[in-house]
């Protein structure tokens, strides 16, 4: 049995051959032929509008200047048209959701509160979490009872009189699994009836099938993280905000660290991207939900490998490898040398990290049929006798 | 005798006519008439190298990627031989000095102790310093008889047992006051024998006509803040960096933010920034001491006006006006009504708001001239009788 102590430690060390992990993400990020499954990065823009305005912006060198702090309106506003928050909601505008997430955790939870987030689920909530709180409980949730995902039911059950905040990442980077109407609802009124609040996560939104707001439900008790990185395309513009009543934000404003504004170029090239999203949506919806059958029929072909989610409301997906004997590492480093870039579970599970690979497929159909073919691969090879 | 008071407050109310600071700062963004010497930009960049380099990025949309987490290796490396820092030193690329001051502040200061600062200074180091110190030491310095800075004597005097960390801003906004060599080796030998740290926010040194690195002195026990929003006319893009030793930098590392990295559009903008440098800081350094002394001509017209500190070493002067008896806010409010965005002194002071404006030159010699001119008449018409 493989320690999951030892699966937390590896996600923090550089790949082999690599001095520092900055020196390992340079090497991917430069490598034109790269094939960049390992983030969930969006490569699938076509569309010049999102370009021709932050080209337009540079031209004008209007960036010489201090952006107003907390986002051009205009921006605001097409942000909260796009979630249907226009009423009773305010938005600030940050370096991409990791801020919003920083400002948001620091801001609700005092030295005595706890956090509930889940296991898998997206680590740094949890590193945020444990430097402002007494306890950060970690849901494991990598089973077929709970369908992959903290539900209501689960996080009854974890709370305590200390709880103050809920992490709902949702659809869940790393599994893909999403929320029901009904489920929402049954977090608004957890939220409300114990007045704590909800951090809903939406960074993949729009991948979805279908999506609920729980602002909707309990505006007062929710905050809403929203970011450009995934549907738009825009992972190194760094964009993102938080969406919440009022009263809320106005006390994230005093603990806020950037007075100084958000990226002006990223902010028009936000603006063009939601002006023009129906025009793309479609088709990158499309590409990935094709993307995701292809690696299904893939992992199909493995004896002992298999989708934990399917479909994944994301735009990545977790394949589980346990049964095939097969260390996720290894098949990290098997991948990264035939130039294709995925990650071990490691980087997002402190308990399952031995089990499963997480594969981004918002890339080129292409590179997901080369993915596939050298997955199966990497299967006979790496098995072990 | 108005109260320092009102000043601080008046710092946080939006200009009149304005709903909120967003809004007014966003109405004199979008002003292409405006003439932007209320934030300490620079208007005077001609050169293409930087557009240039972030067309190319926007073009290859290499921007859906998250880059290497602490900066581009080829940037940390500009920024390091441009200091003459590449031996003994690290660097970590943010977004923008702010960031990098929050972090540092963050992790050097424990709840029992303090930190100096300065009055008249930038603000938001104190507010940052408040939420981990337990105290704010903001010596006054708006006096001739220590040059209008925090001298070491000044330090010595003000320091106990419970200090952990100086800041030292070099120069200063918003007075444009520097050190010596001396001055620096003094601090340098302060900090060691204490063994505390030194913050050495050196945002505007790139204007001053000397300048000295205290990391030179005193490796172990500085931290320097690096920006590209001055000299490279790049503030909008939010970027800047910590320099410090490899030990004081893995202790950031441990309570980072933003571990998906910077803006990858500026960074390519901050590359070509740096390796055309020496091709147009003349330029701009020169057309600032113009400007500085067109500034210095139309003071020198007005009774009671004078220039605390001239010349400036930074791209910002401050305009004592007490003895004039206008009012810092009202000046202030005139000359937007005349499209000229300048700042009253609580900006940038809790004591002393009430006596001086600050006026940044970095902008284009006609709008200077147009400054000049209405500051002029703005000092005939607003003078009480
Ligand atoms: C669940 C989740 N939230 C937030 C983020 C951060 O996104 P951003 O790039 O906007 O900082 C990510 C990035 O992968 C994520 O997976
Ligand atoms: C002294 C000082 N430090 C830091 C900053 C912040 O610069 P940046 O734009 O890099 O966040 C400023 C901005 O005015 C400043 O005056």
């Amino acid at each position: 049995m493989i320690s999951p102590k030892k699966y937390a430690k590896a996600a923090k060390i550089p790949p082999k051959g690599f001095k520092t992990s900055n020196d390992f993400f340079n090497y991917v990020f430069k490598d034109k032929e790269m094939i960049w499954m390992g983030q969930n990065t969006n490569h699938l823009h076509q569309d010049n509008k999102i370009n021709d305005a932050m080209i337009d912006c540079v031209e004008s060198r209007e960036y010489c200047k201090y952006p107003p702090p907390e986002g051009f309106p205009e921006l605001k506003d097409l942000v909260l048209n796009d979630l249907g928050l226009q009423d009773d909601f305010e938005i600030l505008i940050t370096a991409g959701g990791t801020e919003s997430l920083y400002l948001c955790i620091n801001n609700i939870l005092e030295p005595e509160n706890n956090m509930i987030t889940c296991d898998p689920g997206y680590l740094i909530i949890d590193n945020f979490a444990s430097r402002f709180a007494d306890q950060v409980i970690s849901v494991p949730i990598y089973h077929k009872e709970c369908n992959y995902k903290l539900t209501p039911q689960l996080v009854k059950e974890n709370m305590d009189e200390n709880t103050k905040l809920i992490s709902l990442i949702d659809p869940l980077n790393p599994l893909g699994s999403s929320y029901t109407k009904d489920e929402i609802k049954e977090f608004a009124k957890i939220a409300q009836e114990n007045d704590i609040y909800l951090l809903h996560d939406i960074t993949y939104r729009d991948f979805s099938r279908e999506h609920h707001l729980v602002a909707k439900y309990a505006p007062e008790h929710t905050i809403t993280i929203y970011s450009f990185s995934k549907i738009f395309g825009m992972a190194g513009l760094r964009i993102g905000g938080i969406i919440a009543t009022p009263d809320v934000l106005n006390s994230v404003r005093s603990i806020l660290i950037n007075d100084l504004g958000t990226n002006v170029i990223s902010q028009a090239g936000a603006i063009a991207a939601l002006k023009s999203k129906q025009e793309w949506i479609d088709d990158i919806k499309n590409q990935t939900r094709k993307n995701q059958d292809i690696i299904k029929k893939a992992v199909d072909q493995v004896e002992g490998a298999f989708l934990p989610v399917y479909p994944s409301d994301g735009n990545m997906i977790a394949i589980d490898l346990k049964e095939t004997g097969i260390d996720p590492q290894v098949m990290a480093d098997y991948l990264i040398d035939k130039k294709i870039f995925i990650r071990q579970g490691a980087y997002t599970s402190k308990l399952f990290g031995d089990r499963y690979i997480r594969i981004s497929f918002s890339v080129p159909e292409y590179q997901v049929k080369i993915f596939a073919e050298k997955f199966i691969e990497a299967c006979d090879r790496l098995r072990p006798l």
